[in-house]
């Protein structure tokens, strides 16, 4: 049977959320997009509520996930208190102008976010593209390992987003995906 | 010459208000304290561009700052543009009802902030009490060392916060002020 | 059928030990012990090769996993190149003498360490007793979200470890078996 | 007075040695390289003990830094237990393959390593290159915040360490001693 899953995030000007789209292309997702309030629907956290798989995205502001997100994180807490989203799996990504840009740490807590919830988490699962001939079109040409990285140039409009990032999203929701399948 | 010294700092229900004011305490330091609505005054903007140490405070909810504090933090994108706050002296306090619960998470991220403005990070600097006699009316009970650590029980009232961990922040105030003084 | 889990860990004086062996016997686990020169016989390693399921288990030394537990790591570069440990479920534990002590630095880590192998982690899944009536009796009193933690004071022997602390390190255990027996 | 600083590295191949290099050109440094087996000399942790500064550096290896530095870290634990290297000024680098590679896990290491002996921790300080024109011989093309970051590709020689990063590490020296210079 197929798995419900639900990819949940924020996007401040559209890069995440071409991102957020990649990852549920790969995963064949519903997606939520938080508010710029840091809200969604009674609906939507029902979708969350049912879910098999539910995946964070964020972009990476001053070195953390944007507080609308955390505001979405912060009303999870009811989920957290009787637990009932315990046992689904759990997956993530982040975006940010740099290569670097403190996106660990985003996604370090949204992992943190996963495991209080009391869930299974997926990480990315493709080896580095990393050799001197790499290129930005490459699959994990950022040499993520935890969950899905974007490296969008801070002047760069929402059609410059590097290929590489994008593909390595779509791959990441298709590696949720199997997993989810393979999780009874 | 005295240095100027801001605690500023989020509280959802008053624990971690009494944290920062015993760290103020310490410190000498104003207090600033972030509405629930994630914001301060252009006055307290100005007391932060004016400080040479400032000290973030935040309970952690879900494994994280609160999203009122993060709210702050994304705020101070302005500061970071420019590096107005760079070279500033900074450190932080985090408070949640379990011995654990992710503090570390928080404080990380505290840190991590501080790095993107371009400050230098004072940590607790005090020796853990944990042998088997130690309680937690101990200076430094938790074995924090990034920065100052508070646990109030779930059901606890601010009244009933294990005074180790509220002196704890006090001789980190402390700290906080003779590393500000040795930095010219 | 049953599936293979194997707990790899070091310990300096046997503290952690414990904490593997109570991981061990939820679980229904295999145990690997790191030498005092970080390493693990070819037997052992072919073990690893063959298991379901992997949990992690080091002491926090100076804030991080021991540096024979390193040792290990640094050698699963080979598993990592071909990445033959693949889409295996992860877990993990530590041991210090502080209540924070920071464990968490430890634990992302082993966490870190799982996602560059291609795995899957599973997270402790038990609410924190954090109560004023909580005790170290409690299971997960530390307030753990990512695996397991355990607090030995300095100066308490192996017989001396708060019980709450091994009870949970069985409970993650038995998560853990549960996790693998779900995911095919 | 010319404040004493010393950068103790480990490196595997000599491109982590590199930038050790380059970090002690820029802040003046004494150069401290930990063996093949985890080790200094007597005279060199007497060097550490007279420090105004100490800079932490190390490859990523598997998501952390190596053994061999973990094994120096562990043996800290004396200066740690008489708290002798409190208040000195630290900071850290690393290297590895990709531009992330999960650099970040072993810089929060080494402030995490820092705050437990006691001291003060000086970041980056730079701003990101990371525009669309932004290229690899830039400063902080990278985008770190927390120290300095190098990626040297894994088929690069240490001839073939992008110049940006070199320029980076060189601009981290000269941050660090003046910021020692700030510290009485």
């Amino acid at each position: 049977m197929q798995k419900k899953i639900v990819v949940v995030f924020h996007s401040g000007y559209g890069h995440t959320k071409k991102q957020a789209e990649a990852v549920a292309k790969g995963a064949q997702a519903t997606l939520i997009e938080i508010s710029q309030e840091g809200e969604i629907t009674e609906a939507e956290w029902a979708l969350l509520d049912e879910a098999d798989a539910i995946v964070f995205g964020t972009p990476t502001y001053m070195g953390m996930a944007s507080w609308q997100f955390k505001k979405f994180a912060d009303a999870t807490s009811k989920a957290w208190f009787t637990q009932k989203w315990k046992d689904k799996l759990f997956g993530g990504f982040t975006n940010s102008a740099s290569f670097n840009g403190d996106k660990q740490s985003t996604m370090n807590y949204l992992f943190t976010l996963a495991m209080q919830l009391g869930g299974v988490w997926v990480g990315l699962g493709l080896m580095p593209s990393n050799s001197k001939a790499a290129q930005r079109t490459d699959i994990n040409n950022l040499g993520a390992s935890i969950g899905a990285y974007m490296q969008s140039p801070s002047d760069a409009s929402v059609d410059e987003i590097p290929q590489g990032d994008l593909d390595t999203a779509v791959a990441y929701g298709e590696r949720i995906a199997k997993t989810a399948a393979r999780l009874s």
